[in-house]
């Protein structure tokens, strides 16, 4: 390992969490970023994923995994291979349209993590109409990710509709007071409902996995 | 003024606002409240409020005004005078049960500066039903005053449901990241509905105010 | 909606708010704009707006709605159409040129919503006797916004001198402790005179719509 | 509802969530709880729970419940009555003794929420064999609640030993820099495993029926 | 020294600022305050002051130094000597009844350090008026302090009214937002004019002190 | 004034500071900028000075005054015309290379105001010698402005060893929990000595005026 | 262990730091801290301390551990045995009287764990002589503990006259913007001399503990 | 030195540190840099350092230094010289591939003190079987430098594993409530080890600095 110290993958965690590990694309650079993925094929079975990344870490990535796909808004490289677990049916709930990016990491990943996904966009509380419309598409999932910015109140909102289990997800959308989305955090943590649990500001990837893990199936 | 130099209370206030100046308790000992009671008794016609007081400073306060009243929940003394201006009809809404001193400061405040106000309390949005089942008598309110702690998801709320003008009240009620009510605040300040403006954490005095003088109806 | 699920506009809001829903321009592509416009001019009769844009959401827009202007200064896409409610006369000061771009999000956007504007820029309080001197159009005023960043005096006294409602706006102008706009929001926060609510920072819009709101008359 | 407003119960929430409407019992009087307790008692079948409360709001409740118990580690008051539903096995994980109020929080909701609960006590990094001695408990469990104050590294260095989902709770343990718990949380929003998801500051409650929640059975 | 450790009162103070050392009363015992003071006394010929101080510790210091007065509002402990410097003439100008203990701190500072001091209370800038009546008098001083908690916005209006400079004094006076004068401080700093300096909140001793020293006096 | 509402220089100021107002660079457009300056230079007859500027404002500036000079490091244009008061010898002081730029803003501003400036540069107390050594050059000035940015101990090491006030800078120097110049202000305003005033972040020009101000001389 | 579950003392602590579990006051009852003691005081042979601890702590250990002492200023208890290694001299510096509880508090820690403690108090910047005059004792020491409040400067100024290794604590005293020691924590952590370090605010064990450490000597 | 006033740089830290006076590259222009290196290596005959630097600066070093190397990852500029003083071995530990550039920092600087370094790198906690398979290497070190971002665990874990002196040092790796760094840093400060201390964020300079020094071998 001496002559590559840079990064020791985690080939176990496949065997952990039903999904290999996945690489953040922050802070590394595109030829570390193909190295690890190349690794990360080599070593795992279900698809590779990375996060929060740049069309020039995909050019990387195509020259050693060619079957390489990138969701550009999502930020998102995957290896298409078929996930090695089973889980649920996941709702990925997206207050505006500018919440989009971080709602797709999750239900990407959440893909990736053996569910099925349910995506229902649009429905911030502006117009309360919208979601309430979509209450029958939503009592039909077995957990929420519920992605939302500015004052972060659209989990509260359907957690006073509905008993399942929400990964609300903060969004760095919006200017001045949301602080980078720690207003809309700040309002999922304070949510006068328990079943709201909270991941860190745009990390649709640990919500989309919790949301997985939770309605996974026994073989 | 050079033998008690430590207050001018500023009796010009009535004539611009409709109500006399309003004594903010805190910080104040009960001798220097209850001379600034008697002074404003004596200079103006309407109402004299102390807000965020306590039971020594009524105490004080009836010495020099035998009338006083004093509302315990609220912290608020007033000499119940009639209004020297008249104002429309003001919802104050409370989400839950903790948030009321605050709530009734507001209509207290707005009853003394010539509202008449509907009072709608622990409709907080857990249990969405119960703010839905009050809309009717909502609606015929001109203007509102919405009070919450925790996320302070309430006037984002009540701002999809209806169009009406939207003063919100942030409480300190909470704890961790409730963070004394910033977190109520800040949700408050990113409302996605622009009908929302805030106030400081607690004050509803100011929103009482506010939501009268945007009602006030000429003589 | 399935081929576009990225966002349902909100048609209602025009019956709700007097004004069709306005598109906050941060985090959406050019294109998801320009669809935007596109499906609120068909189902709305108001103006359309786009605030916190870009030129090249405006050449976007153009292609699908060409009557589109531009205000560059205030990041402002407005389709010309005649408002549907009929608001009072606002009164929006600024406290220095930096303010200017956040005073007329709010000027064109309260004309939007059916007000006349009294514009009043350049007045902060480094230089009183420049707000002293246009206190007689002030007062002619039925509601004021007030724009201001650094320490965000002006409401303050514009409140110590006159009995109008305010709605104080905070800038992100500044540097150093200003922390983006947060002394000057502050600042409104804690205004020691009850006239004053305050809006997020930068939200010249959200001002403007609420001060046009409350003045709002009645057909 | 008129001679009584300041609470109106959510008789739904049992429906919904498999669990009476809990009491917060901080901003709220003892008469106030002792009344919320007995209506909720007649509403409901379930276990009603009380949290954050002291000797003296027990002293009242205990006039309309004489059944309640007083857990007084946890601030805790519970009627003893059969959870309506069924949950897994729950691990609840505590760092050090001083987050055990919290953790008993978490195991008493858990239980009245149809769970069985593992306590897995003292567990801190400090002394890491501590915690990998009671691995084998830990796996055997269907879902954690992880406790800790401080660093609030727990839930990640158990996240590095297992699969299972954890649901990190931050307590406000500590002093300087640990921010009332602030510390904590960022540690557990910001944990290097994405099985981690977190609720607010010293919400054992939360922790304890999302975890509840999660691994409900089906009757 | 070794047997009185805790303490080594540094004699040259009175040489270097014309005032000796003196002693913040917070975090220190009665009895340490007490000798510190003998100390002090016995080793310069100036005005010895202990500031934030209680009434215990002046007992305290009354058995050493009979001659010590207290004066509780500004909670600071005097030995009346004359001060050993000249300085000029200081007004001190407090916006509110609550800013008081503060801003008469200042002024026994500034008069102990060899200022004759105005003292101009109660003139905050919610009655604009009160400021402007007393103008006069304050063009008389040298320099100013100015003392003001909430928004902080006097220094920046006196600064617009004269050309003074001005020594700013946050106070923690306020609720919510004002985060124990913060929100002061801030607006202070980001004052539009400057003429305006700033000091920690609530030191008054330290304004005191530096307007005496920027009008000191050469013998 | 209606046809260029943007701005309306106070030509009041030049009297009152004995300074024309200065132009902040920051939020206005290099026409902006060149007009005002313009205006300012017809109005008064001091040195005209721009803050916290660009080259393309500079180049804007030059066509409408001539003889405007840029100085790239303190980021201030000047119009070289004589000061209209005179004052006296201040020393500006930095820690380091990287406070240079301020510094400069403060030392032309000083001298700008009618002040001798001794500029002591690069003394940061890591090598306390070299402030040692320039104590004598120090203690020959009226005042002092300290500039200092990382942990800001600076203006607390001069203050314990001269009488002189010190108007004390913090600046955005550093990096991670510098926060951009807040950890200097902290130290500057919690400083154990009380010569010690602070200015905002970067304020190189309000703390050379200041200095200035306190030296001035009587005509 | 089932019948105490709390608390799991860490009995290799004394092996792998040359001192027993050291006990945290904060948040544990009298009794849970007397029986950690005894526990500890079983299962290791060197000091036992308790930090951060109360009179009634102490009485409770008093009844298990008659040998006990307690340092009142300290808030620390001790069993006094020797320490089971040797360390180098220590010295440790205070700024001022009301930091000397957590100066104690590392210097009561140090010999613990083995050092001989120089106590060097009250020599705060504000009068650098004291400092100066004491230099030679602090030259013989083989590291230092640095404590300080409010500004936190003394740390970076001994830095700048020594080569020694500096573990900088940050005291909580102060007042307004010391912000409970944060302000001297950011000076110290932005030192710019590279040889502090820095331990939580108030952190007197962790700072003593780390300074014998480095200077541990070989049996 | 008044042709060249910018800076002066400090020769005698040779002397007091074992090291030339390092660069900190931050806020100097190339130029500045260059001429700082210049006079450096003429001053002193250890290895010269500039931290947080670019290539341009680098260029324009090269031109005096010829010798320069330049590790584009650290971001830090080497005249290599063998240094002036002999350490003990160092154990570098980063806990993701993103933390690199500051691991490499902390090494670089390491070895120029007089230090070995064992490099460990990868060992990040979210798979603890990396870093206990690295334990027997780190056991052989005499101190540790730790280098983790976004919950900053790896410190605490390493010091529930080892009885070594850490020096931890947070990194701006990470994103939304990582704040920069803060939340490590957090992490680290309130570590339940007492064997952590911690420098400011990215200070790899810093850590690297102080653990050479703490195994400082004597001629």
């Amino acid at each position: 390992m001496s002559d590559r110290p840079f990064a020791q993958p985690d080939f176990e965690r496949e065997a952990r969490w039903g999904l290999p590990e996945v690489v953040l694309g922050i802070g590394k650079t595109a030829a570390q970023i193909a190295e690890i993925v190349g690794r990360l094929r080599d070593a795992n079975s279900g698809p590779v994923l990375v996060t929060k990344t740049t069309q020039s870490a995909y050019d990387a990535v195509l020259a050693v995994a060619p079957e390489a796909e990138f969701f550009v808004d999502a930020k998102l490289i995957r290896l298409p291979r078929p996930p090695v677990v089973s889980a649920g049916t996941i709702g990925v709930l997206a207050a505006g349209t500018a919440d989009l990016p971080v709602a797709e990491e999750a239900a990407l990943t959440a893909e990736a993590a053996g569910a099925s996904v349910e995506r229902i966009y649009d429905v911030g509380v502006a117009g309360l109409h919208r979601l309430l419309d979509r209450m029958d598409r939503i009592r039909l999932c077995e957990a929420l990710v519920v992605v939302a910015g500015m004052e972060g109140a659209l989990p509260t909102v359907v957690g006073g509709l509905t008993g399942l289990p929400i990964v609300a997800v903060p969004t760095s959308v919006g200017y001045g007071t949301s602080l980078g989305g720690v207003a809309a955090l700040l309002g999922m943590l304070n949510s006068c409902t328990p079943q709201v649990v909270a991941v860190n500001i745009d990390n649709g990837f640990g919500a989309g996995f919790f949301a997985a893990l939770i309605t996974r199936k026994l073989a």
